[in-house]
């Protein structure tokens, strides 16, 4: 694969992923061995992005289960357990990575229920499982980009919100990377870039990724979005997604909500492009989405400088939820849904549900 | 007066202001003797606030006229004419500014041609004058901040964006002058503080004014109101203006045409609270005030940090426009004007010019 910006690879038996904490101002890279590095780095979010999360906890249940080696089959289906379970819990919103945890356990279940005696060859089904849906994402993300691309007119100015690039992906991404396909395609002319804070993604990650792709590019404060509207003639607005309930309403970085209402106000169309792993068919509505809630700090410092007085108190969800009715369309891999409805992501899901089912039980 | 907060007064012959840069971290007074330094202080918002920068000019002018003596008439005028030309161009938002400036000049050269012999009493003349702008800026806050209070249910949950309070008027503030008011009567429960990126107004300056005032707060990034007003029942949106043109159309810091749209949407009441030195009678509509445009870096540098690589071109506009239509209320003080049109404009201006003629007309 041709690619300048890597989130995560797996790397002789360990985790090697790029600190997002640390960029635009250093390319660091990680590499872990224990699972509960992993833990740590998705907690931090020097991990970030739903679909990368996703894949960096499938990898992470594989350290699990290595790190129990040499043991018995039951050591590592309890570790990977373990390991599932705290990951899990590292980022309650995104729900790529429950999905992916779902399908390591399965995966692990059924092996040792019905195969399980060879520890080594265990460990080794795990980490095939995660290598799968790291090459599905890959490839998810990847149609994502082409398939949008339909919906640019020629000299887009378009708008986006976080980070949704080759940083958040294991491809190049899936609003960012309708952009860099529409881009290659000779159909983007520019792309407006709200800073999304409080951790600045928007500053920091997709202003660094468009640099360095040479795409033309504005960065403004959130709260500029507006009066961009009123006084550019923007194309559309595309933004990722952490999960899309049943119904289409969509958990997303904080401020999507408020990108999704002056998007309407001013008529101009507001994509969600995201895999299908991202939509959560037990989840009916917004309404019973888990709106992770973190630390005031990352509100009240930037770097070393406190932005208000210590003692401030803060509200700062790290998500909001913006109902399905305000979405234009959803673009996923599997095509793009129109005003995305119960029943159009009912169709769009089954589709996936069988070809997963065909993927984690066919042998390997 | 009793205060605790004091943005500036004029002290034994100079201008004494708070550094509003500094704070929250720290509380440091600054003393001028020199008009160069207002204007310095204006353009890098060490004073800020369209009310105080008003009241901030006219004292720039009188340091201009006192800087020149001992001297003539004619070089005193020459001088007030030359601060006042390079204290509008420190900002060319804030209406207040040129307010001031106009009203100093107009008494200056009326001095000048009717009775301009004595130059210490010039220099006096213009002081005088500068006083009085100060004392009416301090009784219309005042005022507005009573009358505002009728807008008030019991249990108020309000939500403020900038800084608006005592920091930014001689008083105790035009928009949070109100929330005061209110709290003090028991009809606030909680202000919601949006931070007010670039330059954190809302965090760095609202926030450290409500903590000491002893009002519960929560402070928010930007982009998490839309998120706030479906999640919390809020009863209204206060905000101030810097610039109010003769249809209505409101120019205020960058975010307020976003707040606005989204108060809309959730059915929240929009205010807008100003003196009325902000209505700008000679500007027809929003879209010929000219929004200022400043500097990337506000944008880029948080403290010592960027924020994002160091190339990223940035678009930062200070302000934006907000049509009339979205405003339910404009509260002044001389009284609340509903649905604010250009003829209720028309009408409340009408007597500030009668009171002004009187004020600036007669011999002092």
């Amino acid at each position: 694969m041709e690619r300048s910006i890597c989130a995560l690879d797996w790397n002789e038996g360990q985790l090697r992923f790029l600190d997002q904490t640390r960029l635009p101002h250093e390319v660091v890279y990680m590499q872990v061995s224990q699972y509960r590095d992993v833990v740590t780095a998705i907690h931090n979010m020097q991990i970030r992005g739903a679909p990368v999360i996703g894949v960096a906890a499938a990898y992470g249940m594989a350290l699990a289960a290595r790190e129990t080696l040499p043991s018995d089959c039951l050591s590592i289906l309890r570790s990977v357990e373990e390991s599932g379970a705290q990951l899990r819990a590292a980022r309650p919103t995104a729900v790529n990575l429950s999905w992916a945890i779902d399908r390591l356990l399965l995966v692990a279940r059924n092996y040792y229920q019905m195969a399980g005696e060879d520890a080594q060859v265990f460990a080794k089904e795990i980490l095939t499982e995660a290598q799968r849906i790291h090459e599905e994402d890959l490839e998810a993300t990847t149609r994502i980009g082409i398939l949008g691309t339909q919906l640019l007119p020629p000299k887009s100015l378009v708008v986006t919100h976080c980070n949704t690039g080759a940083l958040a992906t294991t491809g190049k991404g899936t609003a960012l990377g309708i952009i860099q396909a529409g881009w290659d395609r000779g159909l983007v002319d520019k792309v407006f870039v709200t800073e999304s804070r409080p951790l600045f993604q928007g500053a920091r990650l997709t202003s660094w990724e468009l640099l360095q792709l040479g795409i033309p590019m504005k960065l403004i404060v959130d709260s500029a979005l507006g009066y961009l509207l009123r006084t550019e003639s923007i194309n559309c607005i595309i933004v990722g997604a952490d999960r899309i309930a049943a119904n289409g309403d969509i958990a997303n970085k904080i401020g999507t909500y408020s990108l999704a209402i002056l998007a309407r106000e001013h008529g101009v169309p507001f994509y969600v492009a995201a895999p299908i792993s991202t939509i959560d068919m037990e989840t009916s509505s917004g309404d019973a989405i888990v709106v992770e809630e973190r630390n005031p700090a990352e509100v009240l410092r930037v770097g070393a400088t406190m932005i208000a007085p210590d003692e401030t108190p803060v509200w700062n969800p790290a998500f909001d939820i913006t109902p399905s009715h305000y979405v234009t369309a959803l673009i996923t891999e599997a095509g793009i849904l129109k005003a995305p409805s119960r029943e159009g992501l009912a169709e769009i899901t089954r589709t996936r549900v069988r070809s997963n089912y065909n993927q984690t039980m066919e042998p390997s």
